[in-house]
């Protein structure tokens, strides 16, 4: 058996970024940066009123003063001439400046008339003005790669003028469930059968850690099934298996796996739920194998699956935040293994549900937080400090 | 000016959920459930197996005993047989328990040979045992319509053997960009222009909020070109402008949307960045009309966008959660308008930029947290609690 922390570096240290594509500013959300952008132009691209008003020379706009107007200079369309002494250009918010005019005179400080302006409120010199490039310049560094792309980076390197962008390609994730009692969802389910839950469950973890899930068939208990399920994930960045890890007498992923050549890096982890965690590699594809248990599945992929995408994405891949809490129902002593306590999440406490067993659903649907206790960890009284991953 | 609050109460008040759509289970992440998912089996379907080992009979099962073996139950293949005294049953982590047994003796507490098995410790009735119905139960409640999936949900939802599911129809929002200064990225830009952000990072924002996006083209300013652009914008859910929002003599977006019969029912809030937002309805489709700074829009949508998208989507839609944090740096008091105020965040700290134009990118891009200032807030010192707004 070996730690968490120590199967998560040897899962992480086998894995390397998906190479580059490029996409369409729209398909960039949520993506790695694969190369850095750039600003092609400078922004303000010149001096540019903050408001509506009137550019005028700040040493003619004394209160009660009346100016000449001598233009209008909406957005987008830059005054041609010069603002010269007594003359004002009506401008708005986002109009370029005039040549010769240093000062905006808010339109609700001044009354405009058919012949001119009259100031109200003396305006100051380079007020209300954004200067040309105060955001940045042709040249800037906007965005570094190996960032995960936000809504608001996205609006930055459209700024940038940039319509396409190079990104990781989303992590590919093969994800076959095995075992002879599971059905998939509406499919008719045999005596003491279940249904497939884990595959569909973990589709969607993929997909909103932002890698392409794949549902292989559910692979039977037989070697051979197994064997050429893993066939069937040729060309993903990943292969996750569900159930049959812990390498038993009818635990069959380990060893149809080696029957196609997996070379096993390990498969035992100290950590409840889920200490059955295999981690391999098949011809060059990393294969995560997950517990069969609901519950266990989950929680490893929390643990483990979600870096492995975030380095597959060109991210570096780390374990989860967790975040301090108070504990809100008494826990007993840990034994050797990092627990992952399901529990409620209410204004900072955490109240760990009363069953923990690995196959309720139910609870882990329900739950907030899985409070992290590490191995040894002392019996816990109600009000102790505890560290919990807040669940998405 | 309205306040806040005020405003996203009015948004709130005009929108009603989407109808509902089936969708596979696989679609169905992200969504927010329309009916209720009850369990259309109980899980465990049976007494079930939470180890590998043997069933038995307790009154059995001392330690030093030996049993006879009599079968096998691998999980999917339950044994037809009944348990008698000094028998067992060889079974695995999700076997049916076999009738006649009323314990599980774990692999590692016995020894297996060719004709039966040896207790090395003592097995407890009902220990290692998942009760049927342990999970949920036929016809028990899974999933409350109204909520937003989770992964783990689809999870429960797949083992309560749902392979579609009812739920609301993402909502379409149509983005429309205003102004004769902006072009698309990478097009050629006029003199004085700027490169259009706003409509990239409002489609990323929507599609992070579970609605899709729809980019409008760039409506110049003039009357006839917003009122034929809003055309565009027919069977939207919503219909999001951004620019001219401000109602003044160039601020055309009001004015072209009145054209073709919207209802106005506010255009300027308290706060700041984005004093100008517009809200109305055009033909039964609400309108939210953003202010063009790049940051006001963003603010905005935080504030306003996403609790609609939420109330589209079937959730109530609220104001944006507000997490406690320290003050980094010293701020001014506040006037009349309730501020956001671009910071970053660190251990809890929550430190300004020390500028705050509205028209700066960059700095918003690179900002972990928004201050929320209230009205006529006093100046603010180093170390003081404040309420920030985590960017995601």
């Amino acid at each position: 058996m070996i730690t968490v922390d120590a199967a998560r570096a040897r899962i992480l240290g086998a894995l390397s970024a998906t190479g580059a594509e490029t996409v369409g500013l729209g398909q960039g959300w949520n993506r790695v940066l694969a190369a850095p952008v750039y600003a092609r132009l400078t922004q303000p691209p010149a001096d540019i009123s903050a408001m509506d008003g009137f550019a005028l020379r700040a040493a003619d706009a004394a209160a009660g003063v009346k100016l000449r107007v001598i233009g209008a200079a909406p957005a987008g369309h830059p005054f041609p001439g010069v603002v010269g002494p007594h003359e004002a250009v009506r401008l708005f918010t986002g109009s370029v400046m005039p040549e010769g005019a240093d000062a905006v005179l808010l339109q609700e400080d001044a009354t405009a008339t058919a012949d001119g302006v009259t100031v109200h409120e003396a305006a100051q010199a380079g007020r209300h003005i954004r200067r040309a490039g105060q955001d940045f310049a042709l040249g800037d560094l906007l965005i570094a790669a190996g960032r995960r792309l936000s809504a608001r980076d996205i609006g930055l390197a459209a700024a940038g003028n940039h319509a396409w962008l190079a990104v990781h390609r989303a992590p590919r994730v093969a994800i076959m469930a095995t075992g002879d009692e599971i059905s998939l969802p509406g499919d008719p389910v045999g005596p003491g059968g279940i249904v497939s839950s884990n595959a569909h469950a973990l589709a969607a973890f993929v997909a909103q850690a932002g890698g392409e899930p794949v549902i292989l068939p559910i692979a039977g208990d037989r070697l051979e099934a197994i064997a050429e399920g893993a066939d069937g994930a040729r060309g993903a960045d990943l292969l996750v298996t569900t159930g049959g890890a812990s390498v038993g007498a009818h635990d069959l992923v380990g060893a149809g796996l080696a029957a196609r050549g997996m070379v096993l890096d390990f498969w035992k982890i100290a950590m409840r739920p889920g200490k059955p965690l295999m981690f391999g590699t098949l011809g060059g594809m990393p294969v995560l194998g997950l517990p069969g248990n609901p519950v266990s599945a989950f929680v490893c992929a929390m643990l483990f699956l979600r870096p492995a995408i975030d380095r597959l994405s060109g991210l570096p891949g780390a374990a989860p935040v967790l975040v301090p809490g108070r504990l809100g129902a008494a826990l007993k002593a840990n034994d050797q293994r990092e627990d992952y306590v399901r529990a409620t999440w209410r204004d900072g406490v955490a109240t760990p549900f009363a069953k923990q067993d690995s196959g309720m659903l139910r609870n882990l649907a329900h739950a907030d937080v899985l409070i992290r206790r590490p191995p040894h960890q002392a019996a816990l009284a109600v009000g102790d400090a505890v560290e919990v991953l807040v669940l998405g």
